[in-house]
């Protein structure tokens, strides 16, 4: 008979926002008029519209697909060479970053390919994840069998989590121990922390004196406000051979339901065989994405595209600047409300601690059943996230607002 | 230091098309005049534009993408609701074939799929693959690590190779050894075969009594002209027991570059674990779509759902009848020219002998130097498809019929 892969029977409960679904459903059901007033600040969807400069590129596209002298078949596995090359460009050398156009890999999303990064990466790798973490990193690398069984606690074994706590202002120091592969993700989701070229300089030190390899998730840098801080970790000297980058249209341009990212493979980037041979990673992504992946749809690709031209630029920031705005509505709301708030400043995430006593999902059952809004509860994101909850800034000002006000008029005491 | 997935460094040499680009290429530089005449029939990408009503489609959801109240940021991962009915009940039920609608998959690409598949599935199959074969199977496969290493022929160790040969009609017979994977493409790449009722009722039968999963790639049914040869591995009974189905929007749509698929996993479709129990794979699979993909883009899935209208329907109709239009031309052509020919009347693809002691890369070098068309030759598909080219039928009419005239011009004696 044949085999399942037993890895997947590990796997805890169902993927976080699913289970946020399944409550809000359950509770719109029973409370319907309560339902009418509901507003997610839940999974980190953005809300507005897509760039008219987007818009009119795809118009575009789908006009040349729909003649035979301009139609597209297959392209390039890896994005064509247009796209990659304004990518490498403007998101990398025009600020002084060494990124060639053929270390950028086009894909359909950052969540694939921070799951399908592990297909080249060896099965004897001990793995680093921050705690609270995107649920993704730490699902696919029990998938992969990077992992043992999960405790009460719904920790795994074999896996070295690195604590964010606000002690080190949720961004983890390198550990005592070694680690093969470090996920590292900045700004932050959930907490909304982003790292300083300080702490950054600290985990490259690590990675090249351990020869690990960083995956560094950098799908929110467009919300960096604050000087200094990195938007790439290719801004720390050598990390060019330590490090891939993985970045989204999703969260600057609005594509969440388009679909288009993309990630940075160095070419001086080693990995090691079993015999202890090192050979560089990006022949063998090149291979897995020729292989397993047959490009994003052109008419996406020609719309991220447009994310680079003046325009696309100008519409881009105007969005950031939308959802940064809300994020300072909601940080003051919570604030007011008596509670205490990290994050938001950097990225469209506010991280708070729950009232004393109250756990992550209780404060999700309160917040929705009583200020009929959706957030996020920080124990979905890892045992050290218990105790807080995060609220995205992905909605209209005039939702933000509302939600700042229904947060003041909870009554938390018991 | 990081681990590499060793595997990687058994693969053969490139995958097929690129090799044949890299060929083509410098070809074509070396002969610019030659170059100017090129026709390529090599790769099986679609060469006609996109049907009326899938550019109406897109053009439509494009204009709700960009305006707040009818913009589509995360759908659901596995595809809309609207997109797995259609699919569901125009593919199947409409056909008395039982089908749920939760048991479609909508993913971006066949290749990314029956590729992806291996990810729920344990290490300790024993995988059976056609000779020769879609180039994926075996490659993903290498990739997991369910192969030894590859012999001077190119064959890998561990897999059980089902030699498929004039004799046999390019149809596998079921093995007498146990195999736990199968792959079956039906109407196949690259032979153009399909397998009639009878060679799947023993596959089936096969797969019972081994307990076995069919993986059936049936990208090309759209193709099929003849009566009585089943377009799903589902007119079997039994076959949800035993087989998952792929298809594609990409040959009959004409989605090569815009990219959509989907994977049918009946519910009742079960492995075992380590243990030997035995456990469903569709929430498996549904584990795997949530957490490593994010959906379709919004305004794709809108351009898959047109092909299920009335309109949409009828343009796929001529489409294929254009392309097996061509298919006749270039059969009747390699015919006139003294080749022996197989394929073509339920598939795009032609399957042509070399002549005598002419390997299958001399021909492709041959046929690419004399008459400067691009063909596959049959041996980058395995070994067994030594001495056989691969003619695509995916081109306007006036080159098939260029092809031909130039086909029955090729002096092959020496």
């Amino acid at each position: 008979m044949a085999f399942l892969n037993d890895n997947y029977l590990k796997l805890k409960a169902g993927y976080l926002f699913p289970e946020i679904g399944r409550r809000v459903k359950a509770f719109c059901e029973a409370n319907p008029e309560a339902a009418k007033r509901l507003i997610r600040c839940g999974i980190g969807d953005v809300t507005e519209p897509l760039p008219a400069a987007v818009i009119t590129a795809l118009h575009q596209a789908v006009d040349e697909m729909g003649v035979r002298e301009t139609f597209k078949g297959y392209g390039p596995e890896q994005g064509y060479d247009w796209l990659r090359g304004a990518i490498a460009k403007n998101d990398y050398r025009d600020h002084g970053l060494e990124v060639a156009d053929d270390e950028i890999f086009v894909s359909d999303g950052s969540k694939c390919d921070t799951g399908g990064i592990l297909d080249i990466l060896g099965s004897k790798n001990r793995i680093a994840i921050s705690d609270p973490v995107y649920p993704v990193y730490v699902d696919t690398n029990v998938m992969a069998g990077n992992t043992g069984e999960a405790n009460a606690a719904g920790a795994y074994g074999k896996l070295v989590y690195l604590k964010c706590r606000a002690a080190n202002g949720f961004v983890p120091e390198p550990p005592k121990r070694h680690a093969d592969v470090i996920y590292l993700c900045s700004p932050n989701n959930p907490t909304g922390a982003a790292a300083t070229r300080e702490q950054l300089e600290a985990w490259v030190k690590y990675a090249q004196e351990h020869k690990s390899v960083i995956l560094f998730d950098a799908a929110y840098e467009a919300y960096i406000t604050e000087p200094g801080i990195p938007h790439s970790i290719y801004e720390i000297p050598g990390a060019r051979d330590v490090a891939i980058e993985f970045r989204s249209c999703s969260k600057n341009g609005g594509f969440t339901g388009l679909r288009c990212a993309y990630t940075v493979v160095p070419k001086t980037l080693m990995a090691q065989t079993k015999t202890g041979e090192s050979l560089p990673l990006h022949p063998l992504w090149n291979r897995r994405s020729t292989t397993k992946f047959n490009g994003v749809s052109y008419i996406v690709q020609r719309a991220a595209e447009a994310l680079y031209s003046p325009e696309g630029k100008a519409q881009v920031q105007a969005l950031i600047t939308h959802y940064l705005g809300n994020a300072a509505v909601l940080r003051a709301g919570a604030k007011k409300a008596g509670l205490k708030v990290f994050g938001g400043v950097n990225a469209p995430y506010i991280w708070v601690r729950t009232p004393k006593g109250i756990t992550s999902w209780q404060a999700f059952d309160r917040i929705l059943g009583e200020a009929n809004v959706v957030i996020t509860p920080g124990s979905g994101f890892g045992s050290a996230g218990e105790g807080f909850f995060r609220i995205s800034a992905f909605n209209s000002r005039a939702n933000a607002e509302e939600v700042s006000r229904r947060l003041q008029a909870l009554q938390w005491a018991a």
